[in-house]
C-alpha cells in the first residue's frame, strides 16, 4: 500500500503543486464540511509550535475530525526513554493521521518507515516544513494569479530558515528568480546554490536590504534574525537593523507585490507596515488553514473530486 | 459592524442583565444543543485557569463547537517576543471566538480592538473576570428568586478581589446593600467606595467577622485571603483564622442565605460547611456553565429566541 | 442510585469480566459509534500519562464524546492549595465520566466517595490500574482463545509494578499458574503472594531468566526494571542486563507464546523481538482503545445490546 505520508515538498511534482493550490482553493470556499467524520488526527509536537498546531488543529476540527495529542515534549514518554519508533508505533494504534514537529532532521520521514498511518511532516529541525511552503505557494498564487516566472526576494535569515529552503525547492517548477538577502552570517547556504544552477533557477546575492534592491520584487518574502544565530552580539546588533522592513521603503515597489513572513515576527516588519495593502502576512496565515485542510485530506488519499462533492457545514 | 466582545460586565444595561440570566436558565433546561456546530472557540490562557478553562470548553463542547487553544503561557509565541496584538490577529484567523485569561489588566480590551473576532475576557490580572460575576448573578438570582433589594456580604480579599468588583458594578442597577468584610490590608479600595456613593449604593465596613454581623445576610460571598498579599506575616498569621466561616455561624442566619465563592477556596470555608443546606458554591460552579453557554451564544448575535428554538442533543 | 465507577479490576467478578471481554470485541468490530453524542469525558492527569490518556481520549472521541481536562499536574488549582475533593467536586459540574491517574494510592476510592459522576480509575500510585489489565486480559483472550488454565510468566518489576499486581487479581477466576521472574530487589511481595494462596493460585518464583525457564510459558508479561528504585546501582546495573528478552530466547518457545508489555519499554525488549510473530506488544496497546470503549460505556450503565444495537459511523 501506498505511504502518503507529506515528508518534504521536493517530492512535490508541478502537477501534484497546483492540484494542491486547487484543493485549497475549494476548502477556502467552503471551510467547514464532514469530510473527516469519525477520523482522528494526532498532533505530535514534540517541540512546541502554538501556531502551526493551532493551525492544523483547526483545519481538522473544520472537517469533523477529532483530535488527540501533546503540545509539550516533557509530558512524553519520550522522558522516560521511549524510542520515537515506540511513540510512533503507540499512536498510530489510535490515530489515522500523525502530525508530527521534531527538532532532529529527518524525524519526520524515519516516522514515516515505521508506520503505515501517514506522516504529515510539521516541521524537522532546520530540515523541512512543507505544510508552511504550501501555504506560501497558495499565497503568491492568489496574490499574483500564478507562480510562473516572479522575483522573489528572501529576506533575513536564509541560513537556518527552513521555510525559505523549502519554498525555493518547490519553485524550480515555475522559472523563479530569486533574490537572496542576508548578512554574512546568515547567507544562503552552498547546498541551496549548488541546487539553483542543477535546475536552472536564477538566483542574485544582496546583503544590503534598500528600497532600490526590492524594486523590481514581486514577493518579499521577510524571515526573523535570531539573535542566538550569532556568535558575535556586537554584529547581531548591527544587523538588526539593518533587515527591518519600514513602510517608506514599500513607495517606489511594484504594484503588485505582496509581503509574507512565516510568523512570528520580532521587529523585522515595523508595525507600520501593518496597514500598507501590500502586507499580505495575516491572511498568508489564514491561507494555512485551508493549505492544510487538503494535506489532511490528501495523505488520506481523499481527492479533489471527493472533496468538490462533500457536504458544507451550513453556518 | 458590531463588536460584540465581552470585556466588562460593567458595559451591560439592567435589561441586558436579566436578558442574560433569561438565556442562562434556557441553557440550565437543556444544556446540550447544536447551536454552535461548525464554530471553533479558541481558549488563551496566557495564565493558568483550569477551573475556568474547563468550564468554557465544556460549554463549547455542549454546543457542538470545537476547541482549540493552550493552557500555558510558556507554549506560546510570546516566548519568541510576539506581541499579544500578532497572536490575537493569527487566532482570529483560525476561531470563531476567543475567550482569553491574560495576567495584565486591560489585556482584553486591548484585544477586543485589534480583531473583528469576539473576545470573551475570562479575567484580565485584577481587573475584571466578566463571566464569573454572569455565574455569581444567576446563582443569586435562582436562590433568591430576584437581584432586587438584597443585603450581600463581601468577606476576604477586597482588595484584590476582582470578582467582588465586577460583581458590585453590576448590582447598581438592583438596590444592593453591601456589607465589606476584611482586615485593614485588604479593604475595598477607594475607588469602588467612590462607584458606590456615585451609583447610590449603600454600603458598610467591618473588620469583623462575627455571627451577629451576617444575621440580615441574604447572600455571604467568601474569598480565599491570600498569604501573598500581606507584607507582615504575622499579620497573616492572624488575619487568616478570623476569615473563616464555620457551620456554627450559621446557626442563626436567615432562612434564603446562600454561600457563594468563586473557588477554589483553601480554608476560608470549613469543611463542615459543605453539607449545609446554605451552601451552594459548588451548585454556584455549575451555573458557571450555563451563564457562559449564554456567553458565547450572545458574542456571535445569537439570540434568546433562537437559542430556544434550537434543539437539544437527546441523551 | 448505583456508584459504576471503575476503580480496581479486583472488584469485577469472573461473569463481569468475560462480559466486558465481549463489549471490547464488539467495538473491535466497529470502534466507531455515535453512543457517546453528547457526553463529556474529563481526563484528571495529576501525574502526566501520554500513553493511557491519549488511548482514553480516542475512545472517548470515536464514541461521539467531547473531551475535556489536563494533562500537567501544576496546571491545576492542586497548586493553588484546593483539596482533591473539592477539585473532584467541580469537575463533575461539567463531566459525565472522569478519568483520574494520581500518584497518591486511594485518590480515585476517594474520588468516587465524593461524587455521583463515575470515576475510572487511570492509575493511583502503585496501587491500580483497571484499564490496563482490562486490555491485557482481553489480549490473553485474543490470542490464547480463552483465560483459562494458563501459564502466565511476569518478568522484571513485580515489587513496583500495578500492572502485574492487578493482573494476578483478575486472573484469579481462571486457574492460571503464574511464574514471577524478578531479581532479589524487585520480588513479588508477600501480600501478593498470600493473596495467591488464598485464592489457590499456583505460583513459583525465579531469580533466573533463561530460555529453559520459559519453555513452557503460554504469556510472557514483561516489564521495566526502573533504576530509581535500586538502592545499589551496582547491583542494578548487573540485573539490568539479566532481564531483557533477546529473539533467540524465543527460539524453542511454545508456538501460542504471546510476549505482552505495558509500554512504554526501554531495553528490557530487545528490538530485534519486534518482528518475532510472537511479540503481541503494539497489538495489545490498540487493544487498550476498545477495551476502554467498553470501560467509558459500561461506568455510564450502557449494555453490551445497547452498543450492538448502536450505529457505526460511516468511514
Amino acid at each position: 500500500m501506498e505511504n502518503r505520508s507529506l515528508v518534504t515538498i521536493a517530492e512535490h511534482s508541478r502537477e501534484k503543486i497546483l492540484y494542491m493550490l486547487e484543493m485549497a482553493k475549494e476548502f477556502e470556499a467552503h471551510p467547514n464540511r464532514h469530510i473527516l467524520d469519525g477520523k482522528v488526527v494526532a498532533t505530535l509536537f514534540f517541540e512546541p509550535s502554538t501556531r502551526t498546531r493551532l493551525s492544523f488543529e483547526t483545519a481538522a476540527n473544520r472537517l469533523g475530525a477529532r483530535v488527540i495529542g501533546f503540545s509539550d515534549p516533557k509530558a512524553t514518554s519520550s522522558s522516560k526513554g521511549e524510542t520515537l519508533k515506540d511513540t510512533i508505533k503507540m499512536v498510530s494504534n489510535y490515530a489515522d493521521i500523525i502530525v508530527m514537529r521534531h527538532h532532529l532532521e529527518g524525524a519526520a520521514r524515519y516516522a514515516s518507515e515505521v508506520t503505515t498511518v501517514p506522516i504529515v511532516n510539521a516541521g524537522d529541525g532546520a530540515n523541512q516544513h512543507p505544510s508552511q511552503t504550501m501555504l506560501d505557494l497558495y499565497s503568491i498564487y492568489k496574490t499574483q494569479g500564478t507562480l510562473e516566472n516572479l522575483n522573489i526576494f528572501l529576506v533575513g535569515d536564509l541560513k537556518y530558515g527552513r521555510t525559505v529552503h523549502s519554498l525555493l525547492m518547490a519553485m524550480r517548477h515555475f522559472n523563479p528568480t530569486f533574490h537572496f538577502i542576508a548578512p554574512d552570517e546568515l547567507r544562503m547556504p552552498e547546498e541551496y546554490k549548488i541546487y539553483c544552477r542543477e535546475h536552472n533557477i536564477k538566483y542574485v546575492e544582496h546583503t544590503d536590504f534598500t528600497e532600490e534592491i526590492i524594486a523590481d520584487a514581486d514577493i518579499l518574502y521577510m524571515t526573523r534574525v535570531q539573535r542566538e544565530r550569532f556568535t558575535d552580539l556586537m554584529e547581531y546588533e548591527r544587523v538588526k537593523n539593518v533587515y527591518i522592513l519600514r513602510n517608506k521603503m514599500l513607495e517606489h515597489t511594484r504594484p503588485n507585490l505582496r509581503i509574507l513572513h512565516p510568523l512570528p515576527r520580532v521587529n523585522e516588519i515595523a508595525y507600520d507596515v501593518d496597514d500598507n495593502p501590500k502586507a499580505y502576512y495575516f491572511q498568508q496565515a489564514q491561507n494555512g488553514l485551508y493549505a492544510r485542510e487538503a494535506i489532511l485530506c490528501d495523505v488520506l488519499g481523499i481527492t479533489l473530486d471527493e472533496v468538490k462533492k462533500s457536504k458544507g457545514v451550513i453556518q
